[in-house]
């Protein structure tokens, strides 16, 4: 009787996983990861080359990702039968051996590995393994401190309403927007009224090879990346020398 | 001529350091950490068996840590004259062989790294590591995802003043409360001000060997560990199967 180990493979960059979380992927013999249909999938795509030759590979593909709006019944039906159907598949490879579920970034937060580890509970055994999360690798790749001294930092979801995310932008010193992507002209709307579009960098692809770093205010208008970061950093107390 | 390379060592099992910083810091020939004066300190031990025997090691030791209130020019004076003595005495290390940096959690969060980053730019080269936060092995030892769907998280320092926490604990879904320690009693009154005491949780030693986790209302009234962490998990939207 094997166990579900939920592994978080950090930002992107396969060097910046844990010596756990390698290990684990390393010697697995039962690896499942989230994709788009049809796609490879970045989860998968970091671990390309680690993997042993005899693994069994489950890509368990969204019914729907931006086609239905996230509020909608339909799109809550979907997902919901989604994850069912994938817990009980998942306990049911558990028999045989442990089964490793790769997650970008950091599996409890705003992971999709949640829904299933709540159905899993009491089923089997499930294991979680933290991850260096998709914002640390990308304040990591401004060159900037996000936070000094008492700075208040908020991360928000584009997909909340402007004058949300412009409530929240004013109320925190650092911000982290994640879920940008068609998101990004409104949060660019939140920004600017909450005065802290000068300061917002946008963030593609952080740790990775096709990593880019630009101020905000020099991107085009129009949409970006889905896993694009929008950030600002803090600028709390910080001792210096008095001239 | 080498480089500063401050590696993050993860929340505090090292088996949750990246491979990054494993490698630099088994391969180090010359190590630098912060501690309090007369403790070994976190970073140090985190890393205890995986140094090469002939490694220099410079603890670069606090002038002063909660004896004075963190907004006094004393304070400020004290910590401002420590930074510039050790960003000059790393660079001249640095002369000689790549110098790592040993900082736990994440360097850029919150880290007492930065002021030597700011003063060393354009002096010597220096890199970052990213490292798994100590708020994200905490939230993980807590058994449950922090954050869901669209739930807006806050970062607070249990500095702040009280009623700055309970207006930012009233805003956010799930929460995060660093730097307790003896601001305590003040984080708890601002919860209860804010009606999120009864969903709050205590995790000290969060990924080590004495890790506790309970709900913060079953703690007893009073000081925690200064490096403890206070959260409160998120509930956003999920897709459930309707009844």
């Amino acid at each position: 009787m094997g166990k579900i180990i939920c592994t978080g493979l950090g930002p992107g960059d396969p060097d910046l996983m844990s010596l756990r979380a390698h290990r684990l992927i390393t010697q697995a013999t039962q690896i499942a990861h989230f994709r788009k249909a049809g796609r490879q999938g970045q989860a998968r795509r970091i671990v390309e080359g680690l993997l042993r030759a005899d693994v069994a590979e489950h890509a368990m593909e969204y019914p729907v990702t931006t086609e239905l709006p996230f509020d909608s019944p339909a799109y809550n039906d979907a997902l919901a039968g989604f994850y069912d159907l994938w817990a009980q598949k998942l306990a049911g490879l558990a028999q045989g051996a442990d089964v490793i579920v790769l997650c970008e970034g950091d599996p409890f937060f705003y992971g999709s590995f949640m829904h299933l580890y709540n159905r899993l509970q009491g089923i089997v055994e499930v294991e979680i393994v933290p991850g260096i999360t998709g914002m640390t690798g990308c304040w990591t790749a401004t060159g900037m401190p996000i936070t000094w001294g008492d700075d208040v930092m908020t991360v928000l979801m584009g997909t909340l309403p402007e004058p949300d995310l412009a409530r929240h932008m004013q109320a925190a010193d650092a911000l982290v927007v994640m879920k940008t992507g068609r998101n990004l002209p409104k949060i660019r709307r939140a920004l600017a009224s909450a005065g802290r579009l000068e300061a917002a960098w946008l963030v593609e692809a952080g740790t990775m090879p096709n990593q880019r770093v630009a101020r905000l205010s020099d991107c085009p208008e129009g949409d970006c990346a889905y896993f694009a970061i929008v950030l600002v950093h803090g600028h709390g107390r910080r001792p210096e020398a008095v001239p």
